[in-house]
This record gives C-alpha cells, sequence and structure tokens, in this order.
C-alpha cells in the first residue's frame, strides 16, 4: 500500500495563524501526550508513524509548502509538488504517475488517498488494512473510508448505502449527497448513510486507466509539463461520482473537520500562548503567538487569536465569516516558516525618502544556510543577535558572532550559515521591498565556500 | 489668577494603551475639531488657550511625566516637578510656594487648582472668572467648582448645600459627602448637592499661613529637598474638610470623569487604528495602536485596545477590573514618547548566551538630540532608516544618513543629534537590559561637539 497525502488549502478560515504561507494544518495549537504543541500534520505523522504506515506516505502538495513540511515533519519526507493548485484530481493523477512513473510501483499496488490533517484517533490509521483487504476481495474500482455520523451535519457530503447490508464490514455504495439539509440529513442518519471523509482507496491502475483513456501518456515529466490539461476539479466529482462499482468501510472512531476557530478550539486548551481570563470569562479560548499578553474580561463565547498578522476577536459561532473579511485586506505574512529557519516580520514602515523599511528577526537552524543570493533592489544589515555562523559577501567570507554586522548593499551576492542555531535582527531598505526581488545561484554550501578568495 | 494643574495617575485602569510611562491624560484617541487625535491633555490645553487661561498655568506633575508634557503641549509649559509622588496636598503645598518664593506671585493673587485632564465643554473655563469673583466677594477661604449631577452616582463625592439659596450663583457648603451609596446619592440630589470635581479657587495667602502654622518655612527650595514632612493626603482630606468657610459655585455645563474603558469609548470613535468590525459587532469599540489589524465578528459590549504593552478584550461593564489583573503583571513599557522623541520597543529576547537583546525603533524629532552618556552593561547596534543627523563616540564625530551603522560598545559615550527627523533600529545586546544602565554627562548639544577631536 501506499498513501497519497493531500496537503492544500490557505486557510484564511483561521486567520491571523493561518495565511499565504502557513495553512491551517501547520499551526502548532494542539497539546500532544506530553504536553508539547503540535500542529494537525505532526499530529497525524506520529499517528502514521504509530500505525508503522509513514514510510508508505506522499505528500501532494504545491511549492509553497515544501519548506514548512520538511520543517515540521522532517527533510526525510517524500513530497509530489504540483506545478501549480489544481484542485485533488489533477493532484491524484500526478501523484500516481510518479508513484508509475519515477517510483516504479505496481500497477497493481493498493493506494490510498487521504488529506494530510483530519482529527482522528489511532483505530482510522488501523482502518486501512481493512480497505486493502476489501478492495482484494470486492473487486470494487474503489474502496471509501465512511465515517458514522454523530449528528445530523448540514455541512459534510454522506454516502448512502445499498440497503440490507447494514451488519457487513463491507458495503456497496448507492448515492452521494453533498451538504444536505437539516430534514434531509435527519432521514440519511435513518438509513445509515455514512459521512465521506476524503479517504479513498484504489488500485494504482485504475487511475493510470483513466489518464490512457484520455489520451495522455503515462509519463510524470509530461504531466509536470502538461499540468493544465488535467481538469481542475475534485476527485469527488471527476471520478468517484462517475464510478459505479464503489463500497465503502464504516469507521467508528472519532472524526473532526477542524477547519474554524469554532471546531478548533473544542479541540485545544483554553490558553494558548499568553493568556489570562478573568474568573467572569465564559467559553473563550485565548490563542496567542505574539510576545505580548492577552488579557480578557468577562468574556463569552469568544474566541480572540493573535498573531505578527494580525488580531481576531470573534463570537465563537460567528468565527466561520472571517473568511470572506480577510480576503480583502490582502496583507503579506509577517511569520514565515522556511527550511532553513524562520522569520518574522517586526516593523514595516515608510522613510521620510519614500522608501520602505522592513525590520525581521531571522532565525537559522544549527547547520542550515541561505543559499548564495542578491537582491537588487534593497540594502540589507543584519545584526547578530544570538548563536554564531558564517557568510559570503560578493565572494568573501566571514564568520559570524553575537554583536557583528554585516552590511549587503543591492546587488551583492550574499550567503549565510548558522554553525550553531544563529538569530539576526535584518534591516531592508529600499524602493520595493518584495519577495520576489531575489536571484539565487549556488544551492550548496560547499560550492559557496569554493567561490571565497580569502578565507 | 494663576492655574495649578494637577497631573498624576499611572493609569493601570487603561492598560494596554495607559503604563507607568503614560498616564491615561496623554493617550491620544480624541478627535478633535478637524479630526486629528488628541489626548485629554492636549483637549484641555487647547480650551485654556481658547479661555486665554494658559499663559497663568502650572503643571505640578512627577519627573516621570516632564517630557511627554512637554512633548505634546510644547516646551513653553511651566512645570513644577514634585520630587516624590505624595498625594495632593503636597502638590499643591509645593507649587504654591513656587509661586510665592520663585514667581513672586503676590499673596492676594487667586490660585486655582484643577485636574489637568477633566473631559469638560468651554463653559467650564468661562466659569473660573465666577470663581475668583466668587473668592472676593463672599470672604471665603476656599471656593469649589461643583458640578450639578446629571444621575445618582456612587463613585462621586458629593459637595452639600446649605439649604434655601438654590437660586444664588454662590451658595454656602455645609458637607462633604464622598461615594455614597444609592439610596443616599438619590436624596442627595433631591438636596441639589453637587458634585466634587476637585477644582479648588483660594488666595495664595490661604495655603501660605497653613504652611507657616505647621511650623515650615516658606521656602521652595526647603520644601523639595523635606518634601516627605508634608502629609501624604489628598488636598480634600487635609485641606478642604478641615476648612468652615467654603462656597462653592454651580457648573452646569457636561463633565465627565475618563478614567476607564467603559467612560470613554462613549467619547471616543468606534475604531481608532486598525481595525475592522463586520455588521453583527454592536456597542464594540477597538483602539488599535499597532500597525497590525484588528477584526472583531459578533461582539457585543465589547471594548478591544491593543498597544505594544499588550491586548485587552473586555465586557465594558466589566473594564475596570483591568486595574487588578494589570499590577501582577509588572511589565516594562513597550512604547515611551520623550522629549527628544519616542521609542516602541520592537521585540525582547534571550539569546543562547544567556544576554538579553532588545530591538527598539527610535524616532528622534528635528533638531533635538539625546545628551552624551554610557551605558556600562550593553552594547548598541544602531541602523539609520530614516532621516539624517550626526552622532559623537568617544569623541569622534560622524554624520549620519539612511543605511549608516553605530557600534557603540558597552562603556563608550555616546550623543546622537537629528538634522530631520531621523528614525533608527536600534538593537541592545546585554546581561541586563534596564533603563537604569545609564550614566549622563553632558547635556547640551554645543557642548557635546566641543569635545570632538575631528569634525
Amino acid at each position: 500500500m501506499k498513501l497519497i497525502m493531500l496537503s492544500g488549502g490557505s486557510g484564511k478560515r483561521l486567520w491571523p495563524l493561518s495565511n499565504d504561507s502557513r495553512s491551517k494544518q501547520f499551526l502548532k495549537i494542539f497539546s500532544n501526550e506530553t504536553g508539547h504543541l503540535e500542529s494537525m500534520v505532526q499530529r497525524v505523522w506520529r499517528q502514521l508513524d504509530k500505525a508503522n504506515l509513514h514510510h508508505h506516505a506522499y505528500i501532494a502538495t504545491s511549492y509553497s509548502q515544501t519548506e514548512i513540511l520538511q520543517s515540521q515533519i522532517g527533510t526525510q519526507v517524500k513530497m509530489i509538488v504540483e506545478p501549480e493548485r489544481r484542485d485533488t484530481f489533477p493532484a491524484i493523477v500526478l501523484s500516481c504517475l510518479f508513484l508509475f512513473d519515477k517510483e516504479y510501483v505496481d500497477p497493481d499496488e493498493t493506494i490510498c488517498v487521504m488529506p494530510v490533517d483530519p482529527y482522528v484517533d489511532q483505530t482510522y490509521f488501523e482502518k486501512f488494512a481493512q480497505l486493502e483487504e476489501a478492495l482484494g476481495y470486492s473487486s470494487a474500482d474503489l474502496v471509501l473510508m465512511g465515517v458514522i455520523p454523530t449528528y445530523p451535519s448540514e455541512k459534510y457530503g454522506y454516502i448512502l448505502l445499498e440497503p440490507g447490508h447494514e451488519e457487513c464490514k463491507v458495503q456497496r455504495v448507492r448515492q452521494f449527497i453533498e451538504k444536505p439539509n437539516s430534514h434531509v440529513a435527519k432521514e440519511l442518519l435513518e438509513q445509515h448513510a455514512l459521512w465521506n471523509c476524503g479517504v479513498f482507496t484504489f488500485k494504482l491502475r485504475f487511475i493510470l486507466d483513466i489518464i490512457k483513456d484520455a489520451g495522455y501518456p503515462l509519463s510524470y515529466d509530461w504531466a509536470v509539463e502538461h499540468y493544465s490539461v488535467f481538469t481542475q476539479k475534485s476527485f469527488d466529482y471527476e471520478v468517484v461520482e462517475k464510478a459505479h462499482n464503489i463500497v465503502a468501510v464504516p469507521y467508528q472512531g472519532s472524526w473532526k473537520d477542524l477547519g474554524t476557530w469554532n471546531t478548533i478550539t473544542d479541540e485545544i486548551k483554553s490558553n494558548v500562548g499568553r493568556g489570562i481570563q478573568n474568573s467572569d470569562c465564559e467559553n473563550t479560548h485565548i490563542i496567542n503567538e505574539l510576545d505580548i499578553p492577552i488579557i480578557a474580561i468577562g468574556t463569552s463565547d469568544t474566541v480572540i487569536a493573535a498573531s505578527p498578522d494580525g488580531i481576531l476577536v470573534s463570537n465563537k459561532a460567528q468565527s466561520p465569516k472571517i473568511k470572506d473579511i480577510v480576503l480583502s485586506l490582502n496583507q503579506r505574512p509577517m511569520y514565515e516558516e522556511r527550511l532553513w529557519g524562520w522569520y518574522r516580520i517586526l516593523d514595516f514602515t515608510k522613510n521620510q525618502s519614500g522608501e520602505q523599511v522592513l525590520t525581521k528577526r531571522v532565525g537559522i537552524h544549527a547547520g542550515c544556510f541561505i543559499s548564495y543570493q542578491t537582491h537588487y533592489l534593497r540594502t540589507e544589515i543584519w545584526t547578530i543577535v544570538s548563536g554564531s555562523g558564517e557568510c559570503v559577501i560578493d565572494g568573501v567570507w566571514q564568520s559570524l558572532n553575537v554583536s557583528d554586522i554585516v552590511t549587503i548593499p543591492a546587488g551583492k551576492r550574499h550567503a549565510v550559515r548558522a554553525s550553531e542555531s544563529m538569530e539576526m535582527i535584518e534591516v531592508q531598505i529600499g524602493r520595493e521591498l518584495i519577495e520576489e526581488d531575489i536571484h539565487r545561484e549556488v544551492m550548496d554550501w560547499q560550492d559557496v565556500l569554493k567561490i571565497c578568495q580569502t578565507r
């Protein structure tokens, strides 16, 4: 069995903690068994590890998430990078081609597709063996995991089963019903329908045949280059709903779709970060990523979330409305996690000459480095405030220690590496300070050192 | 007439905007006639100016407020600096001695004491002439301004008048009642009692006699040196309640004691700073001094206030409870206004060697300077990001422009002056970063320049 884990989403619904560079699955707000905070991705990865499945897992994602994935679950994670965001059908097609064409996976291998961030208990992962087994003896094209509903939700998709086999482990699927109204949802519960939780199992051959039937080659490289030919639709619409031979395996454990503040706050501590609630507060959550304290007095049914991007104060039930408001903000992310470390924007202003001035705190993990690069529109000034390392500026090597200062005028090539975990205050000054103003040259540190005339 | 304006308070009740260095009267949250934001002190000063009274005003304050007062209402303001905080009786005694001993004010001059920050309309200041007049013809020791109450408040002090003269402009005072219960307050309103608003008028001689009777000399310098001999009590308890010959002049205009968020939000716009409220919000105020947005969704009867010191989310009615919670925080102020400019703490952390690292944005007004000084426990690194100026480091002069960097190791003397309004990012690194680690030497810029060997 190979697992394809889909990692998508921009996560405007969990603003201000989530942003374009940090989707909801990467927020470290859940307490694990030892009391440390972990993200949904880290939680799932820990569960996969326990179920001995993570060696079989591939994460299908966009380029923008590759560094945070490696940073959160380790550089050994196998990733399939989508050339652009195009919904789940193209992502699964691309992943299957990667497995077949690059990893030489047998067309008869079982493929299990799942979201990268379900909030579930360990039995969810134990179910995977049953899914594979069912695929074997049912001769179905697709085996779905179906969650046994706990209430007549209007938010989810339902799997209606052929009647008369309620006692069986595996049941034939009759129909899919998306987001029914409350009345229909109640009827579906009476008919023992299941929630569709996005877990699909099939033989690799099943998808390869779909690609061949569409007239496309079974080539991963071709697919990367011609990615836009694959219909921008969900796998549910493009494959599942068109298939005739589908069975479902019911899952009775806990399953939660934690996509909004009102759902997520049920699963986390009432104070994450620096938060104080007085005794009159009721059903209030404070999630604070800032260094300054948040004090809540006499609030009820309220979520308060703060990050370098902004501050949300919302009635819990109404919190899903944040998505539309945030779309109008159009703000650059104030915190980013990268493979080499992280940065946080401390201050962003304009000076009297009309130049932009951006102050960042930048952390580089021990042994990590930022590749040899050039900015053309800005001067950067680094003040080392913690740890030590080395840098190369226009071919000149320099060691870095606390209190050292490095000035990099626009157009000068520079690279930096941390020996021990290093932090700096970086001041950028320039006409236009954008992440795109970057020309990368040498990606390997040993090659950077070779360039140095002096050392 | 001379005015003594009392400027006190630490203002924990308006946390996080107010702090030890910025009391409530200095918060710029009120819109003036042209739509600009002004503080309570600036508002009163504007009104005094209009009433042509500000030339007669002296502000009694502590040293810690002198710079922000000059910064907000101008360096020409006359201040009487209390050697330590000791309540209103010692402050008024000291002020009277200053007027007599240093300003040669005639003992028969009328003195009017008032708070520095009443929220009133212009007619309040027009009343001052009547107070002086009443002092002349009533032969009373004290003339008080009494606010005609608008409701039976339990929070204020009441002035009960001798009955039978309700129609007179000036009425004899019978008794003072502090913070009555609701029942008594209603009775007081029926008896035409007035609110005591802290405005006292008397002949300078009246206080000088009290000082002489206590056996103290009429010397300002002596009083500064022996300030602790003056009882640490309020003027109300120590003087007003002991006096027998008091009259009151009623004031019918608006008067508000804006000391807590629930009272202040009645007088300011619902969004001050970057705030967005969705259409479901009711009776919500956002006061935001941070650069990041605050979004409120579905909140009601709520005040949200954010500053570099922290974030408050409170039910309005319960907001006075903030005072006790903040007392336990014991945090250094993250924003300070000084005579020469201002600074804001962007980041405060510890590095791996256990040193503290503090990053500030510092603004110096055009023409202003920071005196020649030395820190012994920290290195400072300045990156100029806006404007221009000059500095002197250990006797060496240097011009400063955008992108220039100055390193000041511990123990090095340094001074800096802005030619045009200048901003820098300052990084401090040291074992212990405290404001007290400062040795000031030369206070005048011309003297600093004389020290330079080179220029």
